[in-house]
């Protein structure tokens, strides 16, 4: 037998189907499920869509990290709907407050050899203790939740190899900011990062969840680390060595792409705005000024990087011009560092401490000031996601960022030694810590209660299975690179309705027609439906599922376009829209908005993954489309759709 | 000479004119001024206008406390400009996250014999440490930052006698809210409360606070305590015994009204939604079901009411349904919980541990959920409030609070006693306490920076002095009870443009009509002006001084009504608008919508106090009109409002 990767490992151990060839197809089972509230709310109403008894889940847990600011209703409602459908599904609930879901995950449910697939896109942190952690979108953790398969392309598996160890002042942070420094924000595609080496033994369980996280910052499908004695003293720290299992590559396991990373020649690095691959050495920024310094989020969210920030900080203050945030990663962070006196230091130095979540690294609340420098441990920094339009966020550890608290000033962290006379704090870890799982509910074992819905959560409205024929006008004839806001508008006034599809999908196409929700309404009540024409890479963008499933809540049967993005041609799928390619693109010429299409024999065909005709209405032009799908997707076109599908396998 | 009350001390070693008649106008000396960052804006923004080069008064501070959740660049930019205009004006800067003003100003700053003008509401809390501290609007506050006298009618004063000791699980909280059962929201108008009696001896400063800052909720001008050994006591905790004095009623002194508590009588009580006056015994709503508690605010801000929470909580977690919220008043105060150990039962409970500042209190995130039941330890609960539209907030202890964080419902506290077998935890304050106040930043000896303003922070406008002669349009003809909302619209949309004039003015009377905005543009280009016509009662409502700023702003010269609300009247003269009276009230009829209307000989006649005479251009109609206003008011209304008024008397 061929001598394995761990990535390799991880795989075969939980391989449905397809072979480890990478570019095609294969289906995963998934052992843990992982989400936040953001998405949750949504794959929970899915659950309930599906008819869901129970999660066949090993372990599910759902987590409430990012609305925590509760401006309106809307959060609030958000959380005891999570908590109902927590007890109802039979899921783990982490109470608001607890902390941030790949945190606490580590802390309480992570466990080498399992897979974790997460509504989150940083759920690869769990990579950092042996895990195959895997983000992706709400639908297909609702089918994992199900027990049904995930299904991805095989992915590359890229070998970093570590050699040394990290100088003073310089931190795991530094490792991943070097790996974007290389491969900037899209290196990572196509590929799991597997890191090995010498290096690792002075890399603690935390240090890895560090670079994990940030692996999606890559580009990378994953991120996965061996789980070594490292992992197990971090297992037996948390109380649960019993969960541990060694996991190593097999020697002379080949890699289909090589690194090496030589750790002593690491110096303190910082991504510039506003791209986390936009990475220069912090010396090359120094003496830039600073207003503010954010410490937390899941990029840096071991009980050391808090330590090491208070320990720096003891005895000095922020600078006066800088508001120096701290957000405590978990409750049991913050508890932890509390015993350890180190909330003092940071109390005494101006912090303003924060309940325990994402806050300002998604943008709730913590904006810069205008146009203001603004220096985070976090792992993102899009023009705007801070919540200020002209943000300038810095990416960094937490050595750096709080030498710019100190100095108010982009400072490289090593010269702290010097304007503070002191040396670069050594942590080290307890032996075993107090664990405090006061806000983890386990599930219920008589759940299936009540699912609590304030009035902007609303269950999913069910739809048809895929109609044999119709005749529908075109709505709209789009041009290309048609982006998923232009779909579903984004932003703060159509966010907080994500629970609620008879409201958003007032907003459908708004962007492009603001009358459009009017037309669509008129077309489905007159026509049964409509269908929309659109050029090349149709639906790009975010992976938002709103963006398929809202139109085909209006009654869209079926997008014609030259090309579509993966993710936006994968959703319309999964909610029962037809996604058609023009056979000869200058086809796309002959159609006009409000032309009636028509099409016969449609069940048939796609049964057969035959080739469709789609007649123009009154004008004798008939043109051929094709549809390149798998087996698995067309029984869920039929089906009308994934939820459709799931239910009628369940009931099977 | 007469024996003397507490208050009438207060008030007669601060009398700059006027006498100790109830119902006259005195103007007052004021020590301390007192700028939350909500309000201080604008006020800083006055101070620039008034061209002051240093604050006169003896301590002036800045706080920020209210709008910390920094949604967008506008909090931060508010905060670096207050950093930089308290350096400019000489004023103390309390750093975001350092805390509630009202409890720092207690901590660091308090004096007892002082005044103490605020631009919150709340700042009659000054009053537990023998203060008299009153609340008002900013252009008050920056009038007496700039030296002026407060203008104020001469309050009567209500001795309240409070005799023998609370019970166990019955708190200050307790005594306000009783004080609430007893007079309703409006009960205390027109009064100063000043406590007395044997009681007070087992009331700590920080108990006397909390009385203190709700008699605002009582409706009265302030309250105020004695400076016994009790307040010194508190002084010397802080360090600050030197700036102690005792200050107490003579023997004999007559109160203008009476009232008495019997502290051993009292019982938990609460004000359910949606009024602070809405006060019954807790045993009476005992059983509600509650989603969330929040602990904090400057109505329960001692280290006390947090320790109380701490012990009670020790070893216990919160309901699981019930989100458990804690605001520290203070950094100063979460750094002595932590010391005293009190932060990890707190955590270990399940708080949500926000930074330290107004929160909730102020609808600044914390909203609870559809319907559901709060309980807060805060002061107010009016409908809507907490952000929830169809919120049911109620106000109690921290006893109270920490009782149905508990349980999951609305339970006396003294059944805890039998609940989880455990004593009344009796708080001993420590002799000393370690003060740290590293963010208070000291006013620099050579100031007279620059301001630093972000996008939305605009110097006020200047204006021309009151004209001698107009011909307007009547722009808009209203009826009675018009509100500061219809004249300036409220709300999330306009609230963060309150330092933009020239941006808010938009929303002008767009509550009535939506054009009014450019109509008054057109008006004033035209006709140099326009005016408004109302009923009764015009510009009720809140104190907001926007509802006169942004109509004269616009142009706006004069309002004909036919009565005013007394405050909207104030701001009516100090923004230069002329507050005209119907001598007929019937006149009111003869004008329409559109008609010019001309005055003429307005700066003589002003300057005599004399009737004007208002001309229907057109018409024949001639209409005589009348106005109220004191000898200071007619100067400010000729040099055009407050701030030339201020500027003109600087130049001489």
């Amino acid at each position: 037998m061929n001598p394995l990767t761990v990535t390799h490992k991880l795989i075969k151990t939980h391989l449905l189907s397809g072979e480890m060839k990478p570019g095609t197809e294969i289906g995963l089972k998934i052992d843990h499920v992982l989400q936040q509230d953001a998405t949750g709310t949504l794959v929970m109403l899915e659950l309930e869509a599906f008819g869901l008894d129970k999660t066949k889940a090993e372990c599910a847990v759902q987590y409430v990290d990012h609305n925590l600011l509760q401006t309106d209703f809307k959060n609030a409602d958000d959380h005891l709907f999570l908590q109902s459908a927590a007890h109802k599904f039979g899921y783990w609930y982490s109470r608001a407050g607890n902390g941030i879901s790949h945190a606490v995950h580590m802390e309480s449910f992570g466990m080498p050899g399992k897979t974790l697939l997460g509504s989150d896109s940083h759920t690869c942190a769990g990579g950092g203790l042996g895990m195959l952690a895997i983000g992706t979108g709400g639908l297909d953790v609702a089918l994992a939740s199900a027990g049904e398969p995930y299904y991805v392309k095989m992915p590359k598996v890229m070998g970093i190899e570590l050699k040394g160890q990290l100088p003073d002042w310089v931190s795991a942070k530094d490792i991943v900011l070097e790996m974007l420094r290389r491969y900037d924000v899209k290196g990572g595609r196509g590929f799991i990062l597997e890191y090995y080496g010498e290096g690792l033994k002075h890399l603690s369980a935390w240090d890895r969840h560090v670079i994990a996280n940030m692996g999606t910052e890559l580009g990378a499908t994953s991120t996965v680390f061996p789980s070594d004695e490292i992992t197990k003293a971090f297992m037996e720290r948390e109380g649960r060595v019993h969960e541990w299992v060694a996991l190593k590559a097999d020697i002379g396991a080949q890699y289909d792409a090589h690194e090496t990373i030589e750790l002593d020649k690491l110096v303190p690095l910082i991504a510039c705005p506003s791209s986390p691959g936009n990475v220069v050495t912090v010396e090359e920024v120094e003496g830039k000024e600073v207003n503010q310094v954010v410490i937390g989020s899941s990029a840096n969210p071991g009980l050391r990087d808090f330590w090491i920030v208070a320990e720096i900080m003891k005895g000095k203050t922020a600078y006066p011009e800088v508001s120096f945030d701290v957000n405590p990663s978990t409750r049991q962070v913050l508890l932890r560092l509390t015993e350890m006196k180190g909330l003092g230091p940071l109390l005494q130095g101006g912090a303003r401490i924060h309940q325990s979540g994402c806050m300002g690294c998604i943008g709730m609340g913590q904006a810069p000031a205008s146009g203001s420098i603004s220096l985070r441990t976090m792992p993102r920094n899009f023009p705007g996601r801070s919540g200020t339009l002209d943000d300038q966020v810095y990416l960094c550890s937490p050595e750096t960022a709080v030498a710019a608290a100190l100095t108010g000033k982009i400072t490289d962290p090593r010269k702290l030694e010097d304007l503070y006379s002191m040396k670069y704090p050594q942590f080290k870890e307890a032996d075993h810590y107090k664990t405090s799982k006061e806000l983890l509910e386990a599930p219920p074992s008589n759940g299936n209660g009540k699912l609590v819905k304030g009035p902007n959560i609303k269950s999913l409205p069910e739809f048809e299975a895929l109609p044999d024929s119709f005749a529908s006008p075109v709505l709209l004839k789009m041009g290309d690179n048609i982006s998923t806001d232009e779909i579903l508008k984004a932003g703060a006034e159509v966010l907080p309705l994500r629970s609620n599809i008879p409201e958003i999908s007032k907003y459908t196409y708004c962007v492009i027609d603001p009358q459009f929700y009017n037309r669509a309404k008129e077309a489905t009540q007159q026509h049964g439906g409509f269908v929309v024409v659109a050029g090349e890479n149709y639906a790009q963008g975010s992976s938002r599922e709103h963006a398929a499933l809202t139109p085909r809540y209006l009654g869209q049967q079926a997008v014609l376009a030259k090309s579509y993005a993966r993710i936006g041609w994968q959703n319309l799928i999964n909610f029962g829209i037809l996604p058609l390619e023009f056979k000869t693109p200058t086809d796309y010429d002959k159609i006009e908005q409000g032309d009636i299409l028509e099409m016969d024999h449609i069940i048939e065909s796609v049964k057969g993954g035959k080739e469709l005709e789609v007649r123009i209405k009154g004008k004798n032009i008939a043109i051929p489309v094709t549809y390149s799908i798998s087996e698995r997707q067309r029984d869920m076109l039929l089906a009308g759709g994934a939820i459709n599908y799931i239910k009628n396998n369940r009931k099977k």
